[in-house]
């Protein structure tokens, strides 16, 4: 049942980068155990919600996990949560976490009870300091380099990119560190941070070389694509499209679909240089833009999509997320990857599995997220190794709580 | 020399995704050969450029990899490659690409000469059809929910997201099917596409809920914090920082450290709500940032900054590329993860190491990207076996080419 069958991992966490790290390798078949204080993480009633308050981030974020609600204040809590962390196992004794690690919760005291603990600790900033996708972006400059040409408004992005990144960057860091324990029995910490994760991006994309080699700083560019063309349009029936004609074959796709053979030769007789180059496209942009746009402005989408598409052009429609999730079959039960799912307390709507497709593994359909606390006693059973009177006892003296709709929920939705 | 020592991945790509995913790879110690066409791949002179057309893209996406220069359309290049490919070793076998599969660059056809073959393969969609971040962004919504509030000017990032997502995901894929095969001696291909990853992030978000369950669709609201408060503010210095209250130690810590416990009392009592929920501070963040902006425009950055850093207030300041280059510590050598690289052909600027730190293995200073062609003739004759003889005919008949300045580098200069 998935391909990381077996392997346990345990997540203390919140928000978005290892929560979506553990639902990743939910996904593929780990067992994942979230823990949770009693009254749940501090995302537990983070937006979107519902209108009676229930969290569909949460519900998106955790789903096929298993949940145990533990009060983390208590040195009892703290000890079942350590032994969860470091319970037996050769697949096991996998912890990602980005809470903040004091004590109890760190790397070296928790390797005294495993001493091949894997912990991946995501950090704000390399100082220890707390930092959040809308912090982090503001500082690196893409807001400054968003938005209309001309404007000086800063625009900062609504997708949480640095943390979806960081996310996915903690799954490769848990699986780089456990294929060397499989070889050398060794375990270890790997810590890294969101800024710093955006930083080397920064690096990656070659920008800070342009900051450091050119002399240069970017302005904003609109909606148009950096360094090649590709432009949106206004069309007859007032959609919005995005074309592109960043390599060669995309360009030359463009210019036959609509028809602008002769008109962007004239252009470049006119211009005195080729088109052919993506530098040159970009620079001329505004009048590639000007030959193309009547086309655009006399045609409804349903005009010319078919031959985009035929043609080989690489396009897209803008849609609002509302009319993307209404119309784009990609986003429906039509594509394998999605599922109506019922999500107990939410409803029934299209969820998504894996994006990753493995040729020898049935892809699996996604699992629902767990009530706060819903595997509490199973894997207090299972994990921890304790006895049913013992379980008793933690749930008397409220040292851990079962399954119930989410305290947090409720309180938002009072 | 990094944890993942000894492995070694082939890589046939071009742009972000599959690039990133190499070289995520290559800092973390496999040995990465990335094959090109003799002209360089499409990505060769991809912007930014510094002034004499050298690719600062390329540069940051290559780095620490091989580089092997091809005939990719002569029957003895696709042998060569499918050799490289397909070479013995227990760590290798190892093939990421998201150039358009046909017939001997398949799963099916190499898996032939190496039936435990791991491949991991991007597409565009799920359909097979070419997309880029430019195309899937503005199909899912994100441009429309972008920018200020008020606007219907959709707005799409500068950021490629999905392709950094995508890419990380790719490293997941090949280490997840890596970690199959040692256990079961069992190959497979992987296939993804950059919308599916882009949907499903849709859907994990919570954001297919809110239009599905609530039947809303989301406009813009500027560079406000979604569901909780965050907002920007412009200083006395004339400055921009962001301020984050997202959960209830930011927000209790924003409001102390801004002298406005009192202030934001007395609105709690004029809004008759507590806003000690996110939800209250979401729906009230108009008013609470009237509250709070006399205290911005009164000051200049640096009379709150270390009060804002010791108060615990999760922060930051809104800075240009050049700017955060210029100014943040974190963006300089002062972070061990730069070092400043010299790129041959570019120079000498700051260079992000793997933003990954593991407790057990020595952190890899970063490794310049190849010149196209740079070890032609060391991986035909180490991973492909061939002899020296054979080698040079190879090259006479120009089925492979040695280093040499990337030739659509020099073109773009010319």
């Amino acid at each position: 049942m998935g391909i990381l069958k077996g392997m346990r991992v345990v997540e203390g966490s919140a928000f978005v980068a290892i929560p979506l790290a553990g639902m990743t390798l939910a996904q593929m078949g780990a067992e994942v155990i979230r823990f949770d204080r009693i009254e749940g993480g501090l995302d537990a009633a983070r937006w979107p919600v519902t209108e009676d308050g229930q969290s569909l981030f949460w519900a998106g974020l955790n789903k096929g996990k298993k949940s145990v609600a533990v009060d983390m204040k208590s040195p009892k809590g703290r000890e079942l949560i350590t032994r969860i962390i470091t319970a037996p196992g050769e697949d096991a004794g996998l912890f990602l976490t980005n809470l903040r690690v004091r004590g109890w919760m760190d790397h070296e005291t928790l390797s005294r009870h495993r001493d091949d603990l894997v912990m991946v600790a995501l950090l704000g900033d390399r100082h220890g300091r707390a930092a959040v996708d809308y912090s982090v972006n503001p500082s690196l400059g893409f807001p400054t380099a968003t938005g209309p040409e001309g404007s000086t408004e800063p625009v900062a992005h609504v997708l949480p990119a640095w943390d979806c990144i960081a996310g996915n960057m903690a799954v490769t860091a848990l699986l780089a560190a456990e294929r060397h324990r499989l070889r050398t029995g060794q375990g270890q910490e790997v810590l890294f941070s969101l800024k710093d994760a955006a930083a080397a991006m920064l690096g990656n994309l070659g920008i800070i070389g342009e900051v450091a080699v050119n002399g240069t700083d970017r302005p904003k560019y609109g909606n148009a694509l950096y360094g090649g063309y590709g432009q949106d349009f206004i069309c007859a029936d007032g959609a919005r499209v995005m074309v592109i004609g960043l390599t060669d074959r995309q360009w030359r796709g463009l210019v036959k679909a609509t028809g602008m053979v002769e008109a962007m030769a004239a252009l470049e007789a006119r211009l005195g240089e080729s088109l052919a180059r993506e530098g040159a496209r970009f620079r001329h942009r505004a009048a590639i833009t000007e030959v193309l746009a009547p086309f655009f402005a006399a045609r409804k989408v349903e005009d010319f999509a078919k031959a985009f598409d035929t043609g080989g052009v690489t396009w897209s429609q803008f849609r609002s997320f509302a009319e993307a999730v209404r119309e784009d079959p990609d986003l429906s039960t039509e594509n394998p990857m999605f599922h109506m799912l019922e999500q107990p307390g939410i409803g029934s709507y299209p969820t998504p599995a894996s994006p990753l497709s493995f040729s020898e593994i049935a892809r699996q359909a996604p699992n629902p997220a767990p009530a706060l606390g819903a595997h509490t006693e199973e894997v207090l059973a299972d994990v921890a190794g304790l006895q049913s009177g013992e379980i008793g006892a933690l749930f008397d003296e409220g040292v851990v709580t079962g399954p119930r709709r989410h305290p947090a929920w409720v309180k938002a939705a009072e």
